[in-house]
């Protein structure tokens, strides 16, 4: 018997597919390629050792390590990122609003199963970050792309949006965006929040990046701004994506539904590795970990940004953004990144092109993600210097 | 501005409530209360020594363990875990197969996901493992519920309800079932087997306690008998909860689809985790553990029997299973298992009570489960002593 296991598939489940972004649609990669296509912490900015005494003294840490667990995770730990969320000025933000989670990407699946039923709109960024929305396609939402420029999300056409839609909630990435690297300045996240209230639209804050910054003045989280705006974290960008440590500020009003969902997904998240972070984070070795981690991504972008202006013809267009992994480059009219994408695989270089970055079909095809945080300069620069060559290939 | 945020909930996640095992719903428990009510190994039975040296070896291990890593999980566990199928009677199974998962509770997760549309039927046992109810729930099927007996399943049932209905899947666990204890035999899996394979009807095996046999013979998985069906498998029971490992053995035909679910869901697993499970089994250890807390659990087992057998009235009835963590018992005609529930709280003892191991709305109001797995065997005894005066206090 060979099962037709297709036709047994949910419509949700139907839809699914690997993103651009996914492992096995990476590219073969031989000796020589320059991948820009990363969005992980190269292994020389993972603090092992520092991860390393974290497990060792979890060990002997009292606590029940390998039983069921609550699940909103380890208390020592939600207090821990409670304080760091005040310190973002999310003054009021307490541990029993903090639950964690198999990493951020978690939070945004059971915020897509707490709000979305199939066919309800969402809105979202274009050019979005990929992985969001593999997530939101597992539960059929209807998406409502608001464009992303330099300065982030297009205010006026949220509000023209919303002047016909009314969308369970807009999911954004305010701070050096995936894929764009685009933040959004104080007086915009201002306007955003006065919009989201004037029309009782839910904000879900996804801030992978903020604490990477390598230019420029910090600005606050969105939900500085507004405790009802649900705030997704992470340690994957900030110490390692392995550990799947990431966390979700919410009101508490949501807290029973959530315990509830994550019950039902995997009853708890490992319970030793958010000892371990507590453990590492008690020694207070961070700031100086994120000095060192920071200066380093700050050397890669500067080559990256330095090669662009050197090598890119100029009617090729990119961001410069002041922190995070991503630069978001424009090609000249009338070239399509798919040829580009081929192009740039032969020529020994990865990108990551803006049509898997977008629910719109045929979207964002003139867009491509390069990622400036997991090569050494001198690999970055001559991934740039390629990369040009075959634009200018394009152009003939 | 207070939202209301139940307006804004899907429809699935408004019917999502704890379950009668979640953490917050247990009662207060004073000193001296015992509690009959765990699902999870007691800390006597974990392996705490072996996961310490799992885990340091770990660290050695020349594997990145940091990055973020295939969603299918460590291959050399993939390869543990297909060796152990294949010592099960499954001796078809390749680490190809196998995805590795937070705990088997995500397999019944993203099947849910991959095969329920809101209003779908699906086939589950009646009494049902409550957290698989919860994870259902999440994807508003319509339940079939069939009976469950002290030999399993009730197949006769089945085949009158395949008479009229196509369910997406039939959600079992053939041996040591939670909440009964009941084992399925041999010639029982055959018939569900064929009839399975007569009506096109998808089975999902779920098999967490198949390691843990104090009596009798072992049968092997359904699995054993027909290469399509889902096999959900776990160490939560034989290593530890709190590593949260567990494993999923599916048709290839499934596996780009799961790659995809499990991608949105949490990107992957703790890859630290399945490492130091790897380092663990490769040392020989498990099968001295496993005789060791067999012959722990297999005593607790015999001491509840035994206060069974001395205590009872004669008009209640219970399961005598061959392993696993739990006994079924039913309350004599006329009593309700909520009055038997707030009894039991005040005098000192916690059951899970069968209204929350059923589907069926007012179901199961005669029935309890009973954990022998996490007390000590005096402990038990006394536990039952108090359940015998509940029950001949409820006869008044």
């Amino acid at each position: 018997m060979h099962r037709d296991w297709q036709s047994h598939y949910s419509r949700q489940a139907a839809r699914m597919h690997l993103t651009v972004v996914s492992g096995p649609s990476y590219p073969k990669q031989g000796e020589g390629f320059i991948s820009l296509r990363s969005g992980a912490p190269p292994a020389e900015c993972i603090p092992r050792e520092w991860l390393e005494r974290g497990m060792e003294r979890a060990w002997s840490a009292p606590q029940d390590l390998f039983g069921y667990q609550s699940a909103m995770g380890a208390w020592d730990l939600r207090v821990l990122v409670a304080e760091r969320m005040r310190a973002l000025g999310c003054l009021d933000v307490m541990p029993q609003q903090v639950m964690l989670l198999s990493g951020a990407q978690q939070g945004i699946d059971f915020l897509a199963r707490l709000f979305i039923n199939p066919g309800d709109p969402v809105a979202i960024e274009d050019p979005v970050y990929p992985g969001a929305l593999q997530t939101f396609d597992l539960c059929a939402p209807r998406y409502l792309p608001i464009p992303v420029g330099a300065d982030g999300l297009d205010l006026d056409a949220l509000e023209r949006t919303l002047a016909t839609e009314r969308p369970q909630f807009l999911y954004t990435v305010p701070t050096f965006q995936n894929p764009t690297g685009a933040t959004m300045p104080m007086e915009r996240r201002e306007r955003l929040v006065a919009i989201a209230r004037a029309h009782g639209l839910i904000l879900i804050e996804d801030d992978p990046y903020s604490a990477l910054r390598y230019a420029g003045k910090d600005v606050p989280p969105l939900r500085a701004l507004d405790p009802e705006v649900i705030y997704l974290g992470t340690f994957s960008k900030t110490i390692a994506p392995g550990i799947r440590v990431g966390w979700m500020v919410m009101p508490e009003a949501l807290k029973e539904k959530m315990y509830a969902i994550k019950e039902a997904a995997d009853i708890n998240s490992d319970r030793v590795m958010q000892q371990a972070v507590v453990e590492m984070l008690r020694t207070g070795f961070f700031p100086d970990h994120l000095g060192r981690i920071r200066a380093l991504y700050a050397e890669r972008r500067a080559a990256m940004l330095a090669a662009l202006a050197e090598r890119m013809p100029p009617d090729v267009r990119w961001t410069e953004p002041e922190g995070g992994f991503f630069v978001w480059l424009r090609l000249p009219l009338g070239m399509d990144v798919a040829d580009a994408l081929e192009r740039a695989n032969a020529r020994g270089v990865g990108i990551v092109p803006g049509t898997g970055c977008t629910a719109i079909p045929g979207g964002q095809s003139d867009g491509m993600r390069l990622s400036f945080c997991a090569q050494p300069p001198d690999a970055i620069t001559e991934g740039i210097r390629r990369l040009a060559d075959v634009i200018a290939s394009l152009r003939s």
